[in-house]
């Protein structure tokens, strides 16, 4: 039982039971019958696939012809859901495999970046790392996709109590615990600890009589004596939950096992440990995550191999012209130049790539296409000969948040107990990233192995095997991690963004940068969905 | 790089070392000229098994025979360190199969309670439920053996922001927000939201001054923003943390998606929805916790097969006698009685069911096993034909919390996206345990179905294919999930805890009773390993 209204479930399961027999057609007409359209609505209802009977039960024969140009995420899923409607499905794609930013590299990968800056990556073949989007909310329409498509899942390990917090040590900065890797279990007993004996004090002595009842205020202290682990006389001192010196872990026959002393309340504010405690909890973060087995890239090329269109690779897009009773989309494939002509295009192909593509959109869709901004990310993955932060160090999984400049260390989520792995040695945005670019990409490697080192020692740079890195935006088919949208151009209709949700003429944008979730695949497949929903409409209706 | 110091890390390495080339012969000998013995600190170096070169290094040709009493994993995990260093070890285990309360029900595995209360498990045959132990810390020296054993391992989903907080409605109790199902993470949300917001106007308003320096207040304040999602005058107001309608959520086009209404404080300090805040962050089960693929029975399961000795299945032990020079141990076996001498008895027979067998113990031992208490302790397993929790509910794996007799809800942390599954539908203790032990199996399944369609609605009752229970305190070779030691009773030597440590002649006590970390494998496995040392410390003096 969510919180889902009985209305709104009453109301889906309408439309549910109409969408089996009758396609989104039929469910398209209830919709207006029930007055849940228009678009700006479309949200209270599950997302219906076109379904093959569709034109048939409109009185039309005449499927349609869609070309979409991109085969990354937001390309794919739309193609596969438009031929769930009988249409005709032509994707283009610049590059040689299916995903796009989903890229997971594997031995003998290669990329070129802007530069001419070549990798091929030397990872063992059952290595690999996810270059791209790497983890999968719960509660994400990705996860539909994975059901749908049979792409196998595993746990992503988004958080672990015995990730650390590292500050640099620097002489200038980095407070007083820089130089010490604090476990996270250690940095949140500490912190909650001290806050909730800051809390009961306040409430003891009457400081927030104005706020609380007599109640509350005993059911706040209960509260705050479990949460904080608090003595009897509402002090912290320390608890197990900080956990123990390996050394001196509880176990058998007398070893009870002594907790780390606590860390001073001044010194853990200082440092900042608690700058990511929320990060765990965010409605796209917190755990449970999960990825596909054995790479992200199963699902792409599950999507690939569920499209039963042309997928045409090595076809980057020249041009797009709209045209009175369609669009002719040119490429260039093997050399030479070529067209498609078709119904309608779905054009996921990135914004800030669009400026080079010639096209007859308007001047309007021309600067709402110019407004949002390419994010510079990076990630350098590294492959160790030998799982040392497992077996040195009790890490399994997780995430090392530090105050340097290669951002995060993460460590694999799947090969637990096994002899080798890829660590995320670096994953940052921005100035960042833009340093990190900037260099070889050795350099890269040397930097966040000496950046690592500081956290592991001298493991982290000597069982280190090979590397493998990306910077996004030096990547001539992405110039980019993702894109934000400047502050006041995504919103209503009357956005740059609000106006993309329309085509031009026979042309419709999606991916990521059509959503409210940027930078995750559920963002690309929402925008998808909603393109579909869009143009079937009007196909149906024409 | 852990906080284990230099010292300690290098004695280590120094005895490692050792330990590569002479066995743990060697090793204990290095540890008397380290001063690191005696037993009381043996928990500041590693644990070493005995190695096969260890007699004669001392000049010993006499391989000596020890008899294990039960294939638990204590047992077996003596067995299998005792063989390293070339013992001769007889199992005997009353029960047909290894691993003792470590035990994975599948499709026809049966059970008789002590009042003869008969079930076999329907379950599909690759379904299955984890009867006893269910999870594994990844700082647990179970790890260790999963490693060594190569048992394979996937993580266990202990903590999910989409498990529920659930008050049984009441006329008398129950809070405000009794009979709605609150997510772990709008709970956690709110909480942590007003929370913040309370300490936030303490700190402002001055009444810490006392406790805080300026700039910890300062310092303060900031993490309290953002560990709260306060604006920027310190007040909580709800945050997309605490999730959004399932309906409603962030997508694509206009779909921005409208957060949760905050719950009142007043409401959630009544519920008590933060009493389990503090489970997720216990040093034993904070994620990431593991679990073995396909079952927890693979690691005795892995035990067994590499323990070369005889492990003698059926053969329920009826006494054991210290002589002179060894112990003769009588049990029974297809209905004879039969006899084992050996040099030494480690016996692992839980504490509660010794009394049923005759020995020549001293009346202290005797009376000092009589001292746990064994709890009361019951799980009932749920198949599902569909995972509704997924499909309808987006919980991935977890646990939903209770204020109801059955306790916790546990969804399946294997078979994700499948098309069925096994939720433990209850998972409870003492008072509770014992209610639902009374019933027959058909009638604690109709209680958990009762109870858990309060949380999840008709689906619990109307998809359950097949359930299988246990009441552990009424198996007869266990008699209890676990034992308690009352107050002041485990200690140092002078406590009967403390006394059984040291062997009663040529017998050593072992298993999770023998340890500070009780009803976990752990316990089991480092009593082992003291028990080991200790009895291969006095064989290889004598």
């Amino acid at each position: 039982m969510t919180s889902t209204t009985t209305t709104g479930l009453s109301r889906r399961h309408f439309l549910h039971a109409l969408g089996v027999t009758g396609g989104a057609g039929a469910v398209l007409g209830a919709m207006e019958t029930l007055g849940v359209v228009p678009a700006a609505s479309a949200h209270t209802v599950a997302f219906q696939a076109p379904r093959d009977g569709d034109f048939s039960l409109q009185g039309r024969a005449n499927r349609r012809h869609v070309v979409v140009l991109g085969a990354g995420v937001a390309g794919l899923a739309a193609a596969f859901e438009l031929q769930k409607g009988g249409y005709r499905v032509t994707v283009l794609e610049a590059g040689d495999r299916p995903g796009g930013r989903n890229w997971t590299a594997r031995r003998d990968s290669t990329s070129v970046e802007t530069d001419g800056t070549r990798q091929t990556a030397r990872f063992d073949r059952d290595q690999y790392m996810n270059m791209g989007p790497a983890r999968i909310p719960q509660h994400h329409t990705t996860m539909q996709y994975c059901r749908e498509l049979g792409v196998p899942l595993e746990v992503f390990a988004n958080a672990n109590a015995s990730g650390y917090y590292f500050n640099q040590p620097s002489a200038t900065a980095g407070g007083p615990l820089a130089g010490t890797p604090v476990r996270h279990r250690a940095a949140k007993a500490d912190l909650f600890g001290h806050t909730s004996a800051l809390l009961a004090k306040a409430v003891s002595q009457g400081s927030l009589d104005a706020e609380l009842s007599a109640a509350d205020k005993e059911n706040l202290i209960g509260y705050l004596r479990s949460f904080g682990a608090l003595t009897a006389t509402d002090t912290y001192v320390g608890s197990g939950r900080a956990g123990y010196p390996r050394d001196d872990e509880p176990g058998g026959w007398f070893d009870r096992g002594t907790p780390l002393a606590p860390m001073d309340l001044g010194d853990l504010l200082a440092a900042g440990v608690g700058r990511n405690f929320s990060f765990e909890a965010g409605w796209d973060q917190a755990m449970m995550m999960f990825q596909p087995v054995g790479g992200m890239d199963a699902i792409p090329r599950a999507l690939a191999d569920a499209v039963r269109s042309v997928i045409r690779y090595g076809a980057p897009v020249s041009g797009i012209q709209n045209t009175p009773t369609g669009v002719t989309v040119t490429y260039t494939r093997d050399g030479a130049t070529k067209t498609v002509d078709a119904d309608y295009c779905v054009c996921t192909i990135p914004p800030q790539l669009m400026g080079g593509i010639a096209s007859n959109f308007s001047a309007q869709t021309k600067a709402d296409l110019a407004v949002p901004v390419p994010v510079s990310v990076g990630k350098v993955g590294q492959q160790y000969r030998r799982r040392f932060w497992e077996t040195d160090e009790q890490i399994m999984g997780g995430i090392t948040n530090t105050n340097m400049d290669n951002g995060t260390i993460w460590y694999p989520s799947s090969g637990y107990l096994g002899a080798k792995g890829v660590v995320v040695g670096s994953y940052n945005f921005g100035a960042n990233a833009d340093a990190y670019g900037a260099l070889t990409p050795a350099e890269r490697v040397a930097r966040t192995v000496e950046r690592g080192s500081l956290v592991h020692g001298a493991p982290y740079r000597d069982e280190l095997e090979t590397a493998f890195t990306v910077a996004w935006h030096k990547m001539p088919l992405q110039k980019g991690g993702w894109v934000g949208w400047p502050a006041g151009t995504q919103g209503g209709p009357e956005t740059a963004y609000g106006r993309l949700t329309l085509p031009d003429g026979n042309t419709y944008f999606a991916g990521d940068h059509m959503s409210y979730v940027i930078a995750w695949q559920h963002g690309a497949f929402e925008s998808a969905r909603h393109t579909v929903t869009s143009l079937h409409t009007r196909a149906l209706a024409t």
